[in-house]
């Protein structure tokens, strides 16, 4: 296993390090020193093309972030011995004391493409992949039968449910809705649009996807 | 829930929108067109202070990121129903195909210094973060034991032992070992001093953590 | 039912005469004297919201234009006796031999929130409008039975699968088929958002409704 | 039918956005989140040089447009299944409340000319077209057989019949005379000359068509 550490990645890191944390040492000194303060919890998609610090052009400190694939979260209640994604949540809601949870979506979600794709008969290869997207399986199975979409179309419909339901079992963890109702914090959805670089925030009172007024 | 989402993230997306989109504009549209084919999947940690595409100057299209707390691989086999980390792997591995995994830990985790506190009798407030943290409980005992150490050098110990751990975890899962052995991927072990801004480096060998010449 | 004309028309038109009419008095002249040829048909609707002159800032004799309720183009070999679409169709296209027909749904329409309300129970008041929304009826039950959408998604979605299916009516008068297997004439969608200003036009191949680059 | 939206449609868009819309961008906003309240529908006819924005210099909310061929409105009571101008009718009249209807015709009409053709002897080509024009077939005849007209004094004398036709056909729809007789409503006529850009208006007692004070 004696694998060399990628040079690309060490090249990245020279210019990180020539770069940002040159201009922002202090910054990364009193990060390490005071700790971090984020006000923001990100949920968002493992996929290369959605990094949440990217484009919300957010330095050191400001956003703490759960990444999985199609950036689901799972309801709670579950009997598993390792909940990633509530164990995440407790942290950021419980000791952090994040204000603001968004749970950012993508366009072109392979995990969402794969949820459809199983509805459709072609469940993708692996043992936990489905498994895993089983959480969306009810929605996608009625998504696909809707023949009057294009499979775009669909895709993006599914994309929006599934975060509207992420939101919503958010608000099913006993620790989320106190605070959401004492006001300490608020929850919103979001969607990116690869291509063209669209934000799409959703609304929370109708669940309708909008751009923000630019 | 009618809330109003965060005016800091939307000005954020606006300097991503007149930056780093404009001038990449076409990267995403091909990216969008053609779909992601990153070369390397980074398990991070959520922490605020460790964003990877950050840290390694990375732009769209390069780094597959799963984020949990503490940057954990799960061990295989677990019967659970939805298996996070597991499930990403095998996107990233099976079906994007990625020539590295990187799992990259991070100077003062919040996460491992929970799983301190715990041996010492001070867990942590909530009922899914402790249960999360017993993948290294074992290991933090014994660190804990340590009396000899500063509770600072317990801390980077039980980070570097637990990227060990997961670096381990990785090969179980068939799927990756198979890969691993044909030589299609291989696999990594990093640390990122948040303070100094250095990164240190897995010796696959040896386990040892060593900063990279400049 | 002595009724005096609108003066705020009056008005209107008085402006039309000293500006656009005094500019173009040529080609308002030519265009008498030679008769009109257009390139273009569009099939719109009412809606005060949507004209196609203005979205598309187009010119006299540029646009041979059918309006109705929602923009709809009914199926061909209805036993009728004033196909009020029909005739307008064979008179552009066998005719005035326009080049392009052009099917132009927009946001909000009345027409097509009438057809998702009648799904609803709550058909609108009147002896004709339910009759003419029966057109889209069985999509819009559809459409309505997706809890899963808000019902600004459903309304989004029910304009643009009634241009599809208007284009595909299209298809089916045999003097609109014949030319466009020959290559003389082509049909499109697009729907305009009336808010945004947005303007999407639909993939023929897709079905999709993609914003055009910028 | 992989067809490619027309460029110069696409242009035009680009000038109503950087020109209309961007000077008007709250107005079209507020009407789209408060929805339409035209004070006027106009029933005009599809040809490219007669668009009623264009003509009275109207913005957007302020026109509810009926357009079929020859500005023509079906008498009432047809045993039809999809009668589209009643059916607009009804949504303009009952729904959105106009003040005014104006049926607005226009010289040099291709549909009045095809009904004069057909008294010749010289049927339009086409299955819809002829049974469209059967509306103004009798009139047609008895305006053909004034043989002291010339052919274009023929033309004039039916577009302007044709309108007080479409007029008097608007009061027997009993919605539209319930709404006149209450002082609600009224109805208009007028003719447009595309050569010289005169307007004329119809007087609603004596029917003739007057032009109005500069």
């Amino acid at each position: 296993m004696a694998q060399v550490f990628p040079s690309f990645l060490l090249d990245g890191y020279r210019n990180f390090m020539s770069g940002r944390y040159a201009t922002e040492r202090d910054r990364y000194r009193s990060l390490a020193e005071e700790g971090q303060r984020p006000r923001t919890m990100v949920i968002a998609c493992c996929d290369s093309r959605s990094a949440p610090e990217t484009i919300f052009d957010c330095g050191p400190g400001e956003l703490f972030v759960i990444r999985n694939v199609a950036n689901l979260v799972p309801p709670n209640g579950l009997d598993t011995t390792f909940h990633s994604t509530a164990a995440a949540l407790e942290f950021g809601v419980i000791h952090l004391k994040v204000e603001h949870i968004v749970v950012m979506g993508h366009g072109r979600c392979g995990g969402i493409a794969g949820a459809l794709a199983t509805s459709a008969g072609h469940a993708p290869e692996g043992d936990f992949i489905g498994k895993w997207l089983t959480m969306v399986s009810d929605m996608a199975n009625r998504v696909q039968a809707q023949s009057d979409l294009s499979l775009s179309e669909q895709q993006t419909e599914l994309e929006r449910i599934s975060i509207r339901q992420s939101v919503n079992n958010l608000s099913a963890f006993p620790f989320v809705k106190s605070r959401v109702d004492d006001g300490q914090l608020s929850l919103h959805g979001a969607w990116f649009d690869i291509s063209s670089g669209e934000l799409w925030t959703m609304n929370g009172d109708s669940g309708d996807f909008l751009r923000p007024a630019a």
